[in-house]
């Protein structure tokens, strides 16, 4: 998984903190990341309907919508595509009694067992959003929302 | 994943049929694999202790113990190795606030909740066995073990 995960994971959270446009060189020296990198994945993040990018003075890039229906999967999955890890090739049509024209990903008992435990992955990461782990850094430090407001703004 | 991870799973599938050793030759040819490529993979799978590399004129690859002790885990860490997909680089180490010193990978909230999901994929693939997959083909094709043998000796 790509390193820009982590960045945006983290960044989502900032912004829901920030509750406004912030620039991407900005969200970039937080952490000291390279910006042009990071600018890219907050692009996919547009593009996947999570982030918005305003532009003007006080432009920026901003949550699109409120961090309790953004989900880690909806974040995870602008950086790294919708495709399953176990990509089923369909060896079985190749085998000495293969049929080339049968839907192995779909029927093949090992792609079956490979998807679900794809969907446990999926379901487990789509179970939270930026909302909750805003709630639990909170919880552990109270004042994280505040001082991330002012070093941002 | 490499694309190794289904090649092997099958070919597990297909020696707990025959129970006796194969060549990884004649494993290849049955789904028109580069041999060379599944040896290596094979070899990976000596190495984790779910095969047996018998050598002699009768030699080849054959399970290393009962294939209802083999989970699917075993099969798909043989090859792809254990590190989770994500890696928690501690970026907050570098935050404003960020402690050099501190294990974020351990107590970050984003890499709890990614390794939580992590943990979900690996039980699910835990949970199912070699021996169950061959039960759950069996009972859709009762002949796939006999021909299967009879196909690899």
């Amino acid at each position: 998984m790509s390193e820009g995960v982590e960045w945006v994971l983290h960044t989502c959270v900032n912004l829901s903190w920030v509750g406004r446009p912030v620039r991407s060189a900005r969200l970039a020296t937080f952490y000291d990341l390279p910006p042009a990198y990071l600018n890219k994945q907050l692009q996919s993040l547009v593009r996947a309907g999570v982030l918005t990018s305003v532009s003007g003075p006080k432009g920026g890039f901003t949550l699109a919508r409120d961090p309790a229906s953004i989900s880690l999967l909806d974040v995870v999955t602008a950086i790294e595509g919708t495709d399953p890890a176990f990509r089923c090739a369909g060896i079985l049509a190749a085998g000495p009694w293969g049929d080339k024209e049968a839907d192995y990903a779909a029927t093949c008992v090992i792609s079956t067992a490979m998807r679900k435990a794809e969907l446990a992955w999926r379901k487990e990461l789509a179970r939270q959003t930026i909302a909750d782990v805003c709630a639990s850094v909170e919880r552990r430090a109270p004042g994280e929302p505040e001082r991330t407001r002012r070093w941002l703004s």
